[in-house]
C-alpha cells in the first residue's frame, strides 16, 4: 500500500486577529493549496479541525462554508472536533482518508477564534469539556495543571526553575517564528515573578488565548512524487483516550493518553523515542511538556526537568522541542494547533523552517485534548 | 482488502427524553456492544456523531465521555460534525477507520439532546449553520423548504397532496417502529390542514425536534465473520458539499450534493439504483424526499411524486422508502438521524426489522446536512 504523503502546508499569523473563523480558515487553506501546488478541483476531501466556532462565533457548518470559500466543491467536507486535540484528530483523519483510498488529495484545515470573547468566557468554553462531577467543583485546566505541577515537583524533587526554563526556551525559539503570537524573549526572572494563576504554576506557565489557522495537504506517496520531491510521510499515528474524569488516573504525573497514543504510532513507524530528531509537544501548560516527554521516552519519569535543566532540549540540543516556539510562544488556536504543530515538523523535515531549521530526518507531534483527555501522536519522515 | 463489516446496531427510544446527551449516547453505545457481542476492550476506535452538544446543554468532550462511560479506554475517540449528517459523516469516518487498517473495532454513537430548548432556540442553533449573508436576511432551512416545495410543485405540475403523502407514509410506517417518536397514524386531511409553517409546507410536512441516539459497530469481514452470520457489509459509502449559500445553485429542485454522492456510491458498490432494495431518505421536511428520489435515480427529475402518488415507496411497493418511519414519525435527533438510518437499513438486512420487515437484499441511506450543503449516501448489502 502507498504510503500517506504530507506535500505543503501554511499557517497563517498567530495573535490576535481582526478576521473571524471563516476568513482564518481560508486563509491557511488557500495557502496550503498554493504551497502544495494543488488546484482546487483535484481536492477529495476536505477536513476542518476547530472545536468551538458555534461556542466562540454562533456558526456552524464551517466544512461546508470552508468547501465553499476555497472553491474545492463538490468535494467531501466534514468537521474533526476533539477539543484541543482536534489539529491532531486532523491528521488522523486525514491519513485514513488518504490510507482507507477514499480520497487521494485530502486537505486539513485547523482554525479557532477566540480572542473576541472575555478570558472567561474563553476558559468557560474550554471548561465545558470537564466532566460534570469536576465542573461542579469550579475545577478547570489551569487548576489541574497546577495540582499536577505540584505534585510532580515534590515528587521528583525538581527546582521551580525547570518548568519557568521551558517557558524561556520557548519563548526564546518562537522569535525565529514569523508566525508566532509572540516574538518576544522572556528571561526566567519575568517567568518566576509573573502573577500566581494556580500555585506553583504563574502566568507565563501558560499559553495565551489566540486566533489562528494552518493547513496540511495529504495523498498517497505515488501522487505526492508527482508534485515535488520534497515531502514529509506520516509513518506513524495514533490517539488514545484517557479517563473523563481525571481524578480518577492512577497516577497524576502519567498522562495515559501521551504513552498510549507514542506507543502505538513508534510501533506503526517501526521506530523508537531514540529516533526522534525533533518533537512538538503540546505546551498549553509548561508542567505539559515534562509528563509528554517522559509519558513518550524521551526522558525516564521524573527525569524530564533534569533534560532541560540541562538544555538538551534547546535549538542545538540533542532533541529540541518546540522550534516552532510551542504553544506558549506561538499561541494555541484550539482547533489549529495540532495542525499548526504539523505544519512545524513538515517546515523541518523539507528544510523550510527558515531561521529556526534544525537538522531533522524524523519528526513527531504530540497533541493534547482537554487534561490529557484525548491525545494524538504523529511520526513523519522526510522521503528522502 | 478486506470489505468493512456491520455486526451490530442499536437505537434508543426517540422523542421527548428526561435523559441529557451523555446518558442517551451510553444507552445505545451499551445496546449496540450486547447487540454485537463485542467486549469493550476490544472497541479500538469511538465516534461520536454530534452537531451541537455544546450549544445546547454546554457540554463539549463527549467522545472522551463517552469512551469513559462505556469503558472503552484507552480506544482512539472523535467526534464527527456534519451538521444535521453528521452520523452520516460517522458512518464514513467509521468505514475509513476500517478500510485503512487503523482499528479492527469501531464504534460509532451518533446522538443530540434538544428537547430541553425552546423551538426558538433549537431553530437558532440549526440557523447558524446558514451563510451569514442568508442569515442576516432572516432565512432559516424551513423557509428554504418552502421556497423550493412551491418552485416544485408549480414547475412540475404536481398535487400539494402528493407532498403530504409523504408525510402519511412515513407516519404510517412509524406505527411499526417501537423507537419512533410518533407511533400515530396521520391522515392525509389533518396534514393538508395543519398550520402552515412555510407556504405551502404546514406543520406535518416537517419533522419533530427529537432526543436520541443510535449505533453501528464496524470491523472488517474477516473479523466479522467471528462474530456472526447474520451481518452487512458497506459496499459504497460517499460525501459530498454543495455551495454554503443556497441561493447560488443554480437549480432549486437539484440538490447537487446528493447527486454526487450517490453516484460515487453507486460507483464503489458497482450497483445503480434498480439494484436498491430498501432506502432510508433524509425526509426533514416532506419536499426532501421527493429530490432525493430523483437525486439518487429512483425517479426521474420531476416525477418522484408520481412514484409516491401510486404507492410505490409504500411498504408493499417496489422500493419502500423510509420504513423506519423516517424523519417524519421517527424524530430528527441531528447527529443520530443518519446513524439511525444505518440502525434501519442494517435491521432490513438482516432480517431484525420486526414487523416493518421488507424483503431487501441491498439498502441505501442518504443524509442530508443543512440544506443539502453535506450529504452522505451509503449502501449496504446483506452478507449472504
Amino acid at each position: 500500500m502507498d504510503r500517506v504523503a504530507v506535500i505543503g502546508a501554511s499557517m497563517t499569523k498567530f495573535g490576535q486577529r481582526d478576521s473571524w473563523v471563516m476568513d482564518l480558515l481560508a486563509e491557511a487553506g488557500t495557502a496550503c493549496l498554493d504551497d502544495a501546488g494543488v488546484a482546487p478541483d483535484e481536492v477529495e476531501h476536505l477536513y476542518v479541525s476547530n472545536m468551538a466556532s458555534g461556542e466562540f462565533e454562533g456558526q456552524t457548518g464551517v466544512m461546508n462554508a470552508l468547501a465553499h470559500d476555497l472553491d474545492v466543491l463538490p468535494a467531501y467536507s466534514q468537521r474533526v472536533d476533539q477539543t484541543s486535540s482536534s489539529g491532531g484528530a486532523g491528521i488522523y483523519a486525514a491519513w485514513q482518508s488518504v490510507a482507507s483510498g477514499a480520497s487521494d488529495m485530502t486537505l486539513l484545515v485547523g482554525g479557532e477564534k477566540m480572542t473576541h470573547r472575555t478570558t472567561g468566557e474563553a476558559t468557560d468554553v474550554i471548561a465545558s469539556i470537564t466532566h460534570p462531577v469536576e465542573y461542579k467543583h469550579g475545577v478547570t485546566l489551569p487548576s489541574f495543571a497546577g495540582l499536577t505541577a505540584r505534585h510532580y515537583l515534590e515528587r521528583y524533587d525538581a527546582p521551580r526553575e525547570s518548568l519557568a526554563k521551558v517557558a524561556v526556551k520557548n519563548h526564546k525559539n518562537g522569535l525565529d517564528n514569523p508566525h508566532a503570537q509572540f516574538q518576544k524573549e522572556v528571561d526566567l526572572k519575568t517567568v518566576m515573578e509573573s502573577p500566581i494563576v494556580a500555585d506553583p504554576l504563574r502566568l507565563y506557565d501558560f499559553c495565551p488565548i489566540t486566533d489562528g489557522s494552518a493547513a496540511l495537504m495529504f495523498c498517497p506517496e505515488s501522487v505526492a512524487e508527482q508534485y515535488t520531491d520534497d515531502y514529509a510521510v506520516v509513518t506513524g499515528v495514533a490517539g488514545a483516550t484517557d479517563t473523563h474524569v481525571v481524578h480518577e488516573r492512577e497516577d497524576p504525573t502519567v498522562m495515559g493518553g501521551v504513552v498510549e497514543s507514542g506507543k502505538q504510532a513508534y510501533e506503526m513507524a517501526d521506530l523508537g523515542p531514540e529516533d526522534v530528531d525533533v518533537a512538538e509537544l503540546h505546551d498549553m501548560f509548561t508542567i505539559l511538556e515534562f509528563l509528554q516527554m517522559e509519558g513518550l521516552g524521551f526522558a525516564e519519569p521524573g527525569t524530564a526537568w533534569e533534560r532541560v535543566e540541562a538544555g538538551e532540549t534547546e535549538m542545538d540540543g540533542e532533541l529540541p522541542i518546540n522550534t516552532s516556539g510551542g504553544l506558549k510562544s506561538k499561541g494555541h488556536p484550539l482547533g489549529a494547533s495540532g495542525v499548526a504543530q504539523g505544519y512545524e515538523i513538515y517546515a523541518q523535515l523539507v528544510g523550510e523552517a527558515g531561521d529556526r531549521q534544525v537538522d531533522a530526518d524524523v519528526g513527531l507531534a504530540c497533541n493534547v485534548g482537554g487534561f490529557g483527555n484525548c491525545v494524538i501522536t504523529t511520526i513523519m519522515e522526510a522521503a528522502a
